[in-house]
């Protein structure tokens, strides 16, 4: 490509609108161009990594045995009706009337359709298993879109849908898909993690989640540097922390007046935060009737929601209001605790406080606390659950180490779905004996447009992007000085434009006729990760220079051994 | 490819809405699923198609110097506002709101887009020219959805749009395109053909359209086997018949009683239908004021409404109502003439009709007509326009020969826009001079899913489909006869698929298990231009059967000379 017949236009200045680096970047970059609130045009530059994700992503596809087809933006709403989710999804999924005033749904996600499909050209299980994927355009009117292409409402993704005879077959395909993602962002060239997920409103049996690491990732990734083990905060298994002690303290009122924090009790009792209980009331309605439950979360932990809906009698908990407290608890928030309350509740200990002995918790009265608090003396035991998120250090759940954190973009997902679309919509095969069964699924999708922001979140500096080979919008950018004004230059840029678009290089020469600085500027904010400068000063001497986007000085090399030199880099 | 990890779902029978040859066929070859009205999935086979289609037109969109972007598919009505066409058109262009109630269309095109993306983009003359182009899909909410992929409501268009800073610019880059698509529909192996059309609705200068010509059409295509004159029916243009002759009758008022059409009248008469005249009566109304025309045809000739139209007075047109032609002309539909009305009214008379002498008209008098007309002498010289459409055997209008007229299937349209967007949209750059002047635009679309209806109509006999080898599928199939039975056939074929993948065919290998007939029967449909069979029998004597998909019977050649037997063929 000669960049005299591209298009590129950077900005000195991020839009205000840009709060964060990869938007910023690809704002200046002239990657993407915004057309309305999460509605962007994807130019040049832009389209040309979203070409090579996508590349990358279909030939792992097929090579997994993956078959791809395009399913339809504009799907009918009786398809969504059919599994209730037309209903269940709110104001996210874009309805449309056409003409005769028929309700569409623009598709966030294709497995109604697919369905559909399966539902009429598969059989037999002789036809099993079978995956389609397709790459196509989404819309989700997010609530509030931002970040640029992290949290678009229009946006690219590829969905790839299995089905399978019984639930063994399901669990292959699921990791034949598994091994493909890893393959794909491997060959991206990011650092990226899988981890167990919460299979969330989707339903099924089973996922992970695919995400590139970066310190400014909105997810927190849990993972032990001595097993394989991987989980996503909100599926992270918390151990119990330490042994239950015998008690040694007796039970004590004491007077914490205006001290609603357990840090702050902790203070003014000198007693470490870590011998401290924290309530959280809950209340559940059932046809009008109201039950409470008493949630306690050592002081330092994270109460974990998801985990607090799969407790028993937890699916559809709200926190309790503060009358409702005042009834339950005779008190008001901050001296809850688990002994004397007024009205029968649940008490449901996380695993670590149900360790605990002598610890400090509200009295149930107003400015005051008890310390020396011990199960089975003072209180009954309690249900036990794993309530809070796990920290730094934990125990890892396979018993092989200890867990630490770190932040994440969610760019994959797979999920095992089991039969739930597949009985919704009667999508049944013949087995073995003739008898109609529902199909086993799958489903798995990466966010193609999103791939580009969290790239760039994992690899940028102070000049602009650092994009791997893999996904650059081009590989190599050869930058002539004066090449107007040098034959020199010209014959030598000309010969190696040539020699290394024949050796399968993708290169931009930049015939522009900018000064070296606004060259080399343009170059370093889109992100291209090779360059070399064609000078006459180096031709004289026979060399060129070659620098790559993350060196801090430029290497002289040879003219003649210049294409060689660049195909070892690229690993050609 | 092996047939075994593809999905082949062919049919015996199309459904029965399914109207033309194409779409049954498409339907039957399981290329495509209806999803709902207008709507289709792209099965696998399907989508490969669209897959060649679309890479043939980038890479000479791309050699010509346009470049691509991705705009997406959800737009703010505030910029179809701008240009007027929000409320322009109407019900087919989709229309769409937020979960804030903000408007959007699904975009059915892309000029607002485009020329919103250039007013901030392009500053100077020194960015121009330039031309983006995407391939994306669109929605049209057409009336009534039918002929498959001929007439969806989604499908997939490459649009195109350049930009200039005057008219010659924008003319060449208008060649440009012109060429470029010519090239396209050259390597589509499709017989086409260019042809001038009406700008109709989008507006502009100067348009051509390109046809894929078959039998079954919509559209008539006239052009000149002598020279290289082509244009639409709208467009054609329909010179003088005859020269005017001196009057040799006199006007004779004679009964025709019940004979309304011209034909009736000649018979009863015995005069030439070629010596009749045709009335239709027009109304013009303008702010409540109601203007009378009377066009006059050869009765042998049709009217072409979009040359009425162009007639000065007559852009709003409307057929007279019979109460109206009761009171202009005092009689009923099938009497009317030019001569002696009881209002005023203004006569046209088409190119060939004055030209006539001692013609027949009606006489404004139920159940009389006139013979030996003459203009001049009878009857006012009339107002003379071109108001027909042309007919077989009608001069060329650039005096090189005659007339013919073929059927075909319009995919292609290339548009001078002129200044009608940049203007209303305030698209400017500065000129040499440093003053803003309007980009002087051009668009051009191609239908790509409609590529393939069309395609089809053109190449199809009883068995089914078959495929130009360019945008084929496959442009081989290998068809192993008893591959489970035969190690010999198995290891041929195995070899033999090898040694095409590496030379660059796109060849599957059915290795399905089928009988021959259902094997055959299914590529034969499908469409796959090229044939081989590997037998036992053939293979003891060294041989393998080619056929073409045209060819009547197979052709046997040398096993070591397969190879290169088919890449002669595919000239690779």
């Amino acid at each position: 490509m000669r960049a005299s017949r591209f298009f590129i236009s950077t900005l000195k200045e991020a839009p205000s609108d840009a709060e964060i680096v990869s938007h910023q970047l690809m704002m200046r970059a002239g990657m993407i161009k915004r057309l309305g609130s999460g509605i962007y045009t994807y130019m040049p530059t832009g389209l040309r990594i979203i070409r090579k994700v996508e590349g990358i992503i279909r030939e792992e596809m097929n090579r997994a045995g993956a078959i791809e087809l395009l399913m339809p933006l504009v799907q009918p709403a009786e398809l969504w009706q059919e599994t209730g989710r037309w209903d269940k999804m709110g104001p996210e999924l874009m309805r449309v009337k056409d003409r005769h005033g028929r309700e569409f749904a623009i598709q966030p996600t294709s497995e109604e359709v697919i369905t559909d499909v399966v539902r009429s050209e598969i059989k037999s299980y002789r036809q099993l298993p079978v995956n389609f994927y397709h790459i196509q355009t989404k819309f989700r009117d997010e609530r509030r879109p931002r970040f640029g292409l992290m949290r678009g409402r229009e946006f690219t993704m590829k969905d790839a849908y299995s089905f399978d005879r019984d639930v063994a077959g399901m669990q292959a395909s699921y990791q034949n898909m598994f091994d493909a993602y890893t393959r794909v962002f491997n060959r991206f060239g990011l650092k990226f993690r899988a981890v167990a997920a919460d299979n969330g409103a989707i339903g099924g049996t089973g996922s992970h989640e695919f995400h590139v690491i970066a310190s400014t990732g909105e997810d927190a990734l849990v993972y032990c540097k001595e097993s394989d083990y991987a989980a996503n905060m909100e599926a992270a298994e918390a151990l119990a922390i330490g042994e239950r002690l015998a008690a040694a303290q007796a039970l004590t009122k004491t007077s914490t007046p205006g001290k609603t924090k357990c840090e702050a009790v902790a203070e003014l009792l000198n007693i470490p935060l870590q011998q401290h209980v924290k309530s959280i009331a809950l209340t559940v309605e059932n046809e009008g009737k109201k039950t409470y439950f008493l949630l306690l979360l050592r002081a330092d932990h994270e109460l974990n929601e998801i985990k607090v809906s799969k407790v028993a009698g937890l699916k559809d908990f709200r926190f309790s209001t503060e009358a409702e407290i005042q009834d339950v608890y005779g008190t008001v928030p901050g001296y809850l605790g688990p002994i004397g309350a007024k009205l029968p509740l649940t008490v449901v200990a996380d695993r670590t406080v149900a360790n605990m002995a002598d610890f400090v918790c509200g009295a149930n009265e107003l400015d005051f606390h008890f310390t020396g608090a011990n199960w089975g003396r003072d209180v009954a035991e309690p249900i036990v659950a794993d309530l809070r998120n796990v920290v730094e250090g934990d125990a890892s759940p396979d018993g092989k180490g200890v867990l630490a954190i770190e932040r994440g973009i969610e760019v994959g997902h797979v999920f095992q779905l089991g039969t739930a679309y597949s009985e919704a919509m009667g999508a049944t095969f013949l087995d073995e004996n003739g008898k109609p069964a529902p199909l086993q699924m799958g489903c798995y999708g990466i966010g193609v447009t999103r791939i580009l922001g969290a790239a760039i979140e994992q690899n940028f500096d102070d000049k602009g992007i650092v994009w791997p080979d893999a996904i650059a919008p081009f590989e190599l950018v050869l930058c002539p000085m004066g090449m107007d004004r040098s034959e020199m230059v010209k014959e030598q840029v000309e010969k190696l434009y040539a020699e290394l678009m024949a050796a399968g290089v993708d290169v931009i020469v930049d015939d522009r006729g900018l000064r070296p600085g606004a060259m080399f500027s343009d170059w370093e904010l889109i992100g291209v990760p090779h360059r070399v400068v064609i000078g006459e000063r180096g031709l004289k001497e026979g060399n060129l220079e070659y620098q790559g986007r993350r060196d801090d000085a430029a290497t002289s090399v040879p003219v003649d051994g210049m294409v060689a030199f660049i195909k070892g880099k690229l690993g050609k």
